[in-house]
């Protein structure tokens, strides 16, 4: 393939033109997850992104292996790794079963998703699912020198690995600030330096999640499981590992550490991270009360929005953006890309209805070649999304006269809006129906003019709607209650 | 509550009053699917007696904690053990990550149950997750002596077991019937009797799913995954376990010795045993080409097929025969179960129709009462549905004056149906458009009523219908091409 893909890599801070390790192979990681509660719209976002450009690197012909992993456990509550697993800390308020809390809300995130319109990614681990394999990666890192063991637990020694490599490097910070800038936590006494990181923690007694170690009962440390994972999937070098902004630090240099000093070679080619998402100008937060979930924007049940808004508005809207700049949300935004979404499916719908002519007075080749250029720019969505609508404008046109267009040139327009508006952008085909509208109301519209000619004695009006309704398999029936419809049997 | 629910044991052979072991906490076990290839319908028909099951104990009262596992590993290919590893395989088939096969057969998996309106289980645990817990289930039993090591492999001395325990109980084989009914297999050389079956395996150099235990690398047998999975998380003794029938015998039997081995309590208190799927009176399978997946029933694309049939239709199908019945598929059937769940539905939405009477002519309390019985009598859904089709000759009885019901009444057949329909049953609540009938049709015909109308210089009747649909949110537009309508933005 004639390949001009430059991707933007967060390691080295600049655009890189993309060139896979195994040619027109790709593997990519993502850091999914936590499922301790319901996935919420700025996670959303950044996997839309990934969905994006995992979309857009099928779509090129790479063969993509897409992980991205569930953390059903070790995820502690404070960068020190000194707050409780917050998936055990749930299921002891709920009184259920940790892994039933995993349950619920893996379920919800797969159902968000799936509105959503992601594809699956192709391998989706679990990290519950991979303790042995993390205890074979400490006991790698152990065996090296570069974690000790202390109380059943084991640390990474931060201050040895930095000896020959370069922690710090992804996130931008120096060693010396990040010593000088650690407060002194709670069971920090067990580390020989704050920086340190837990590969395995004891567990405490009343700890539900823990597996057997070579270090006594445990679970390991959360920044363990995406090394693992993703070397297991992937191989100790991959192309791409993505994730949210918020884990560049300290998650992402942990696993950089780590693979590093357990495989020696650099774990990933190009970093690639999403940026934040914004309500009304604001973090969302829960504590602020202008925390959104996906199923509220779905809905509409939320008293900051003013209706619901169609996964597929969402995504659009998401989609205006590009995925490195911040988005911020808000009613007026999301009513623009409701009715710019359905500007362009609508648009689209249109192209079968061309006629087409001797020549063309618009230069689709060009027009194509610059889509490529927006996507091949980084990933530049919001750019391709305004070369969409100037199609749009151009059928517009070939159907009011004002343009014509030949028959190849409808070919290409017609097939690269569709794979870039459905295969590329995962916009699903239909139009979003105005908020409040019900699928069968034509068929009460009918019953009601035909009422009206049965009222006038233009029976032949009403004969004309029984049967067209027949026609298309709705059944009526009148009795002294009124008229009632239903589907044939 | 008041319980009169009684459930047939195929561990005693009869039916027993059912009283969960914890009060009104009910734990399941349900064997789930092993993620190889899609899912085929006489599993969904397993998955679905048990969906049956479960929303009736939660429709009951009780707090239900329902596993049903999945087995990404282990799954050898015939009882002897000695085959590979059957996703192992698929992959190298494939030439994929035996993890990917898992992925892309789960997410199928989920899929058509979303589609069937299954509820999801309170746990969906995997056997990739628990390979700690099977390597110490297996040191357990092999600490009371009912397992040995050769070569790298556990086997489960079944004849030393059975010496205390009753290895057959449930299956109502004997031990001595087993013995010089087994052949003698491959590899049948590493255990003591030929009816010993694997706790764990030594990995060959090529197989790809392996683990690190104290017994070597290897894997664990598929039978020690849902003892392990089912102890884990309901407790060493609990009250439900299910699968199919097919799985009496070994796996079931195999389980109860495990359990009893490593816990010296009997595991079960009820064992739930859904029956077979035939097609046309034969048994579905691949070589017989008369195997169909529940995507082709819903597609209707398969030579075998008429039409295609809805989610719903083939639950109501399925549900119509008790779960441990035979149950025979053809499209007689299927065509037959879809035109009664649309009267059943369409009935339900008849209720809000009906104006109170007097007095009533039917006796409702009676109807509710029978019932119930059907449910508590195992689960008998065919018999409760034809009380439900009582009920809707009551309601069109009452619609067209043959027949009264007083408030009270109509309220408690009001809740009755829909709890009965459709939290029992599990129905959804749409009747099913029949093949071929597109949701537009309603604006298309309208549409043409309007073109008639403008060609008879109607112009009172083209704007109600332009109105009217303005109305329900749909604009329409005139141009030299004809009219397009779209929902407004």
């Amino acid at each position: 393939m004639d390949l001009n893909l430059t991707v933007y890599n967060s390691l080295t801070r600049k655009k890189e033109p993309f060139c896979p390790i195994h040619k027109d192979n790709v593997g990519m990681y993502v850091c999914g997850p936590t499922v301790y509660s319901n996935v919420h719209l700025g996670n959303c976002r950044t996997f839309l992104s990934f969905d994006l450009i995992y979309r857009y690197l099928l779509h090129l012909g790479f063969k993509v292996r897409y992980v991205r992993n569930i953390t059903d456990v070790g995820h502690l509550e404070n960068d020190a790794d000194t707050g409780e697993d917050k998936i055990a800390k749930k299921a002891r308020l709920e009184q259920i079963e940790p892994m039933e809390v995993v349950q619920r809300y893996t379920v919800d995130f797969h159902e968000v998703l799936r509105r959503f319109n992601m594809l699956h990614p192709n391998i989706e681990p679990m990290a519950s699912g991979h303790i042995i394999e993390q205890i074979e990666m400490t006991k790698k890192i152990l065996d090296k020198g570069l974690a000790y063991e202390t109380n059943g637990s084991v640390y990474f020694n931060v201050e040895k690995y930095n000896k020959n490599a370069n922690y710090g490097a992804l996130s931008g910070r120096k060693i010396e600030d990040l010593i000088s800038g650690t407060r002194d936590l709670d069971n920090q006494g067990e580390k020989k330096n704050p920086l340190d990181f837990a590969l395995w923690k004891k567990a405490s007694p009343e700890h539900i999640m823990r597996w057997p170690s070579p270090w006594g009962i445990g679970f390991p440390g959360w920044h363990l499981e995406c090394s693992v994972m993703s070397s297991k999937y992937l191989g100790d070098s991959f192309d791409i590992h993505g994730g949210g902004m918020d884990l560049q630090f300290p998650h992402h240099e942990c696993e950089i550490a780590q693979c590093y000093a357990a495989n020696e070679v650099e774990p990933v080619k190009y970093w690639i991270h999403g940026n934040m998402l914004t309500f009304n100008g604001q973090r969302m937060s829960k504590s602020a009360g202008n925390s959104i979930l996906p199923d509220e924007l779905f809905s509409g049940e939320h008293k900051l929005l003013d209706q619901k808004y169609s996964p597929n508005t969402v995504r659009f809207f998401m989609l205006q953006a590009h995925y490195r700049s911040t988005l911020d949300i808000s009613n007026e935004a999301l009513k623009a890309a409701e009715k710019g979404v359905n500007r362009l499916i609508q648009g689209i719908q249109l192209l079968p209805k061309i006629q087409v002519g001797k020549e063309s007075t618009i230069d689709v080749g060009k027009w194509k070649e610059s889509c490529y250029i927006a996507m091949d720019d980084d990933f530049n969505s919001p750019i391709l999304i305004s070369h969409l609508f100037d199609s749009i404008k151009f059928i517009n046109n070939i159907l009011s006269g004002k343009a014509q267009i030949k028959k190849p040139d409808l070919d290409t327009l017609t097939t690269t809006l569709h794979e870039l508006a459905f295969d590329v952008l995962g916009l699903k085909q239909e139009a979003t129906p105005v908020a409040g509208n019900k699928t069968d109301d034509p068929v009460e519209l009918l019953l009601s003019l035909r009422k009206d000619a049965r009222k006038n004695n233009d029976f032949a009006l009403s004969d004309k709607i029984r049967d067209g309704l027949a026609g298309i398999g709705i059944a009526i029936k009148d009795s002294k209650e009124g008229t009632t419809w239903s589907y044939e049997n």
